[in-house]
């Protein structure tokens, strides 16, 4: 199997400003064609660190993709130390200059001098050419090994690499591997890992453990010539590990949004929502998934009292008598987004999301939920004891999706 | 100055299906107190790998900082794979013993076997007591050098750094960097990067230029003995560049939505949106900054056509002539949105977030936004050309924010 490196090079990174989605991007896109990343590493707009990790990694491995220091500016210096480290001359590429010309006509922008630097590209490579931006990306064969120089930006790196890249580096591929995850709700990380028992010694496919966001689930993962053969690998231990999780499973693969969603959908159902302190936030997860908008009707983002009251006609008497934080008016805000919404269910919201009490004597972390469809009203209450605003948010909004799939169950 | 090495540990980074929050958090937290990472690298639940890179990361660095692989499964192997390293038996250590049981027994769970391994750290280190999981850290002096371990959650690290970890680094700082980010918007980073000019090349400060979800921003960054000598450096060249980016400038440090926020809360002025492609994304946006409700009032997420005329009274009629996504529904929207909340202002966005055309025969990205607050109306119209649904939401988020912030300059 072909070992593949990572070097995402850019100080902004080193210096905790920005996230590093790209080394999550490549590493996902690589591993289900079969070449595992063994490293990644981030290192900063340092010539000589740059240089001597990028030999480093060509050393030991048979692919080194490189991200970021592409760009116009005079920081961006990853193509003149890889082509120097490589013994390559930098030349202007004809079809690149055109391109970034075109690219620059196009959005009515004039073309400064340092956007010339991006048609400069190590002699003999191939050019992966940029759709969404002006630094081209390259591809550089040296021996049996590759080299790959990748734009920083997200959306400039994804499409490159789907596009151009991964078709180049298929050759590498040694067979597929394909993962599963075995979603859980209701069970810790430590419980859901004691119940799978002996599976997570398996080899081919390995199971693996995980909690994110409060949720607990398992990595199924395994390696075969083909995918169907991969999947064939997968299909009876993910039985096995419904078999022995039982009703804690509440998905494989499936995203909490996506099987409400989905559950919406097949039973031609619509949904309506009245969030407070997750403003937003859950509409927005919904919204994330394409095609939404075929059960999602509206949320009624209700911050303040006065906006509860005239949105969702919630009753004065109940907010000055229990509070906006309280369970009945968790239920008149469900009650209210569902009649006046004319959607088939609604859910609610209203809690502390923190990191202070915000003005009243509850704590940070107490929530109240209601989801109704008319006839039930399903409710919960959340104590969470934490301070942390974003997880509070992440924490309501999945506990208001459980309420509802439970309507739809 | 001391030099400091992270390694992120876990498969599940180098298979892509987490983000390395981690590494973001720890660079962040140590720049600011002068203790500059040089470099993060990724490795798997590999014990050989690991013990490769950790040698070679301490034998050229000051400090190293591990994260991750200290959870209760068989796979969790740092801890044991660094006490080897550097000849430190594991012991049980009893604090952490009953920090544990009292973990478990505060939550109502009971504790299993794999648990205990938890209590074990290497003999002599300082422990790192974990307020948000049963999982300690480990603070071992090697000599001059220090290492550190940490889990990998981000919920579980970040509070450990702050409260115990950073504590014990503080003597290996040296002075303080001080970064402030001048933000920009109507124009791009090469535009941006020229306006700038010869301050691009300055030392002490640095200044350096960077492009992120379609605004272009730069970061001014000090070195000094003290915070307020590092501030004295920043304060002219920030004020420099204010002078040669002119109105393009719209905030130091601050971003757009607490911006907003900001100017809301001191004219004493309440907000109102209404959200369709964005899903409430911008209320979503806002009410991540605490203490949003001052001024923000309620979000109208209207999905459907429906929604939009029974909740913002957009007339049947200009959704049948010109379509939900138009100018005129996006007027109709923002003015429903100010009169039905009794808000001052209102902003209203609807249009095609993609990756399809969902239905119409517009394309994707193409956004009417409008803003109002009684007397005025400012409208805007974007066509991003891009299918990216995530692109989208967020460019249609951002101009939103900027439409509030005219109405209020």
């Amino acid at each position: 199997m072909k070992l593949c490196e990572i070097i995402n090079v850019g100080t902004e990174l080193l210096l905790g400003e920005i996230l590093n989605r790209d080394a999550q991007i490549l590493c996902d896109r690589l591993a289900a064609m079969g070449i595992p990343v063994q490293r990644t590493s981030t290192v900063g707009d340092n010539p000589g660190r740059l240089r001597e990790d990028f030999l480093q990694a060509l050393g030991r491995s048979d692919i080194v993709i490189l991200t970021g220091g592409l760009g116009p500016t005079a920081d961006d210096l990853t193509k003149e130390v890889i082509a120097e480290a490589l013994g390559l001359p930098l030349a202007e590429d004809a079809a690149q200059m055109a391109h970034i010309e075109g690219y620059f006509r196009r959005r009515g922008l004039s073309l400064v001098e340092s956007n010339r630097k991006q048609a400069l590209v190590p002699a003999g490579c191939t050019v992966l050419y940029n759709e969404n931006g002006t630094a081209p990306g390259c591809f550089i064969r040296v021996g049996e090994k590759a080299v790959a120089l990748l734009p920083g930006p997200p959306r400039e790196l994804a499409p490159m690499l789907e596009q151009s890249l991964l078709p180049l580096l298929a050759p590498f591929g040694d067979g597929v591997i394909v993962s599963h995850y075995v979603r859980t709700a209701g069970i810790g990380e430590s419980r859901m890992a004691e119940l799978a028992g002996p599976l997570l010694d398996m080899q081919n496919p390995t199971v693996a453990p995980y909690a994110k966001e409060g949720e607990a689930y398992l990595r199924v993962s395994a390696h075969g010539a083909t995918r169907e053969a991969a999947e064939a690998l997968c299909a009876p231990v993910i039985e096995q590990l419904r078999g022995a999780l039982g009703n804690h499973v509440y998905a494989i693969d499936k995203e909490l949004a996506q099987v409400v969603l989905d559950l919406l959908t097949e039973q031609g159902k619509t949904l309506a929502l009245a969030e407070s302190c997750t403003g937003g936030g859950i509409a927005a997860r919904l919204t994330e998934c394409p095609g939404a908008s075929k059960a999602f009707l509206c949320s009624f983002v209700t911050y303040s009292n006065e906006a509860k009251i005239a949105m969702l006609g919630v009753s004065r008497d109940t907010l000055e008598k229990h509070g906006a934080v309280s369970a009945e008016t968790a239920r008149e805000m469900a009650r209210g987004a569902r009649e006046r919404s004319g959607a088939d269910l609604a859910a609610s919201v209203t809690g502390i999301a923190g990191p202070g009490a915000e003005g009243t004597d509850k704590p940070a972390g107490l929530i109240y939920l209601a989801a109704t469809d008319g006839a039930r009203m399903l409710e919960e209450k959340l104590e969470t004891a934490r301070a942390d605003r974003g997880y509070n948010r992440v924490a309501a909004a999945k506990c208001a999706m459980a309420l509802v799939k439970a309507l739809l169950s």
